[in-house]
């Protein structure tokens, strides 16, 4: 089975505020990768403003891609803006009227929010009962906030309107995910991804390039300092031989780190558990980012005790212990500072790993010797102390990434190995 | 001058790692924000597969929409799945060849990579040279990693493809923009951006709804605990009068923080900054992501100087001086915490803020009397010390982001009204 054959998904969104800088989108990327992870094949994401005939015509090109499933987000809200009800209407050639289910909902959902905010049941009512208009024929996914989703058939595609708001969108994808399963729409694939840190996209292309893929859908991307190989391929011996070769090569040639799906912050966590050590931090130009991310993981008070934020000189010699005259000889930017750093962290906090970085993120700030992006991470451990000298690409934000992902990669490193990476 | 009159624009990013869950895409909030800053309203953006014929599909529903610019990203890279330039020409009838200036471009910056990354010349420039391939009568843009940017027109569209690094895009985007300026694309709009903490969307579209708005555009959004309020319009004085109205009606009916376009982030650097003020952070159930909020505007070393991040209760002991009995007492999730904790970053840093945070994030750890959302942010200055109680929506990812906005607000409201919002 190749890409070809799956069922094909589309994701479409609605929200001026996607468009115009206001909010970064994560429920495109969401649904996307539920479709994906479950075998549909997204072969299209749109976004588009609140606009009854833009919307009307994206619709209509989504139904034309002939998909088994589209999957709408946002629009099912209170104000003037919110179409996508009438919008899915408009586009499937049916009337709009009210449901009596979704009313009951409604009317639910919205005694409990006045409730809440301590509101005029009535006055927000008048104001919510519009969200019980479905498209004749839809039924209503039962809401989270107070706006129900809306189911319809259209054809061979099953179209789903969920709410914009995150967390209202995340729950009740999996009425929808359910709903899908038991429809049969959801084949699943083998999806598997190999995870290389230390050398380019080149290196690896070469190698992706040269290996037998008659079976297998193969993908390279990079970010963070990482290159990512992903294989999709159908639940046959055959298509698992050619993704377990292209593995293996790619095993063989590059620095893999990770080929059993599980991200660089999965593994600390694994490995960290499993020998039950602790981390702490010791952050300069990344701010907090780096304890952030090391948080990012449910249950990671198993191993990340906490840290010290030391963006001001003052602040690391007082909090971490760095020797104020080691500060002034080498600057605060510099391999001696960032050893420091890391070592007062693992002290002060007690941990089996401390972690710094400081750097130059910019825009301000650099200089002929210390240029913006010129970034030092410590790790210092049980073992003793080592610290990678880096200079990464990009803006400040960039920077600040990159320096977060090479510290939890030095760290992996030290637990894993033993040794570096032979460079970026 | 009303949407429907601007010059419409169309952003098109391809890749797998889009749709799958690899990578959060931020290049379309990028160039959709950049592009309507300019004056331009983004019609649609679309995300495709690395799929030639998918691509070539998009491309054509994206020229039928009768842009006045379309933007791509991504797929100029040198692996099998860079199909950028190759769609480019079949969607626009045009044959792909080597281009002179553009050969000339990718062989400068191959010998620089080649050079940086010890690797041989003539083997990085077999992999490379066939980003010198351009459809007939493109131009190319000046690259900034290796491969150059396409510039071409079409009819009455402009179509520029850039590459999918965000550093690299957004370097060559001024490029792009400097050409649509000179071509006088780029008409500009009024924006105006009205941000509010403190209530709902309903309390805000209700002052929306009922103001006259025939010239001017109006979008209401919610995300992180505020609502925002765009409005764009022309720069005549008749919809400037209409905007005017608009925004004291906001101003008077519900708690507006910012209406010249300051983010919550900005404003208190200003502030801080006006007031030769510094803040320090204690952080437990964010891990580090409120420092690197603080530290995410460039110069934010002028006022913020650092932290503690205590996700472990001896951290909380140790390094903030919070009381163990305090801590056996009430838990960490209390208000008596919060406030220690903003107390002894204050007190351990020397700043003249302390912001706390401790909650319950989840998934696990929630409790009848300490559920998963219930968060205490704490702010101590030289007025004293003030906590405040929340209970965030959503996931864990959602929490902590809300918690973030909490401290940062409850922060702005000590500097510029010493008085709190009236609850979210």
């Amino acid at each position: 089975m190749m890409p070809g054959d799956l069922p094909r998904g589309v994701v479409l969104l609605s929200g001026d505020e996607l468009l115009d800088g206001r909010t970064r989108d994560t429920n495109g990327a969401f649904l996307s990768a539920e479709l994906a992870r479950e075998g549909v094949r997204v072969v299209r994401l749109m976004v588009v403003p609140d606009d009854m005939g833009l919307l009307v015509g994206a619709l209509e090109e989504a139904v034309a891609l002939d998909p088994a499933v589209i999957v709408l987000s946002g629009g099912l809200g209170t104000t003037h803006d919110d179409l996508t009800a009438s919008a899915v209407a408009e586009a499937t050639g049916r009337v709009l009227e009210e449901d009596a289910e979704a009313l009951e909902m409604v009317a639910r959902r919205t005694r409990e929010v006045a409730g809440r905010r301590q509101l005029d049941y009535d006055w927000v009512f008048a104001r919510t009962r519009r969200q019980a208009l479905l498209p004749r024929g839809a039924r209503p996914i039962p809401p989270v906030g107070v706006a129900p989703g809306i189911a319809l058939r259209h054809g061979r595609a099953r179209i789903y309107a969920l709410p914009g708001v995150p967390s209202e969108l995340h729950a009740m994808w999996s009425w929808v995910r359910g709903e899908l399963a038991a429809a049969g729409v959801l084949t699943g694939v083998v999806s598997r991804i190999v995870r290389i840190f230390g050398v380019g996209e080149l290196q690896v292309g070469e190698i992706v390039d040269a290996a037998p893929r008659g079976l297998v859908d193969v993908a390279v991307n990079v970010g963070g300092g990482e290159v990512a190989v992903r294989l999709r391929h159908a639940r046959t011996e055959s298509a698992q031989a050619e993704a377990d070769a292209l593995v293996g090569a790619l095993e063989a040639g590059v620095p893999v780190f990770s080929s059993d799906g599980r991200t660089v912050d999965e593994l600390l966590a694994d490995v960290l558990r499993a020998g039950r050590a602790t981390v702490a931090v010791a952050e300069s130009c990344t701010g907090g980012l780096l304890g952030g991310r090391l948080t990012a993981l449910p249950g990671s008070s198993d191993y990340f005790l906490g840290g010290v934020v030391a963006y001001a000189n003052e602040v690391k010699t007082a909090a971490l212990g760095v020797d104020a005259a080691l500060l002034a000889r080498h600057g605060a930017v510099s391999p001696e500072v960032a050893a420091a750093m890391a070592e007062g962290a693992r002290r002060v906090v007690g941990a089996t790993f401390g972690l710094s970085t400081t750097g130059v993120a910019g825009p301000a700030g650099g200089s002929g010797d210390k240029p913006v992006g010129l970034v030092f991470v410590g790790c210092a451990g049980p073992g003793g102390t080592r610290t990678v000298r880096e200079r990464f690409p990009g803006d400040r934000q960039s920077v600040r990434e990159w320096a977060v992902a090479r510290a939890l990669h030095l760290l992996r490193e030290e637990l894993t190995t033993g040794t570096p990476a032979s460079g970026r």
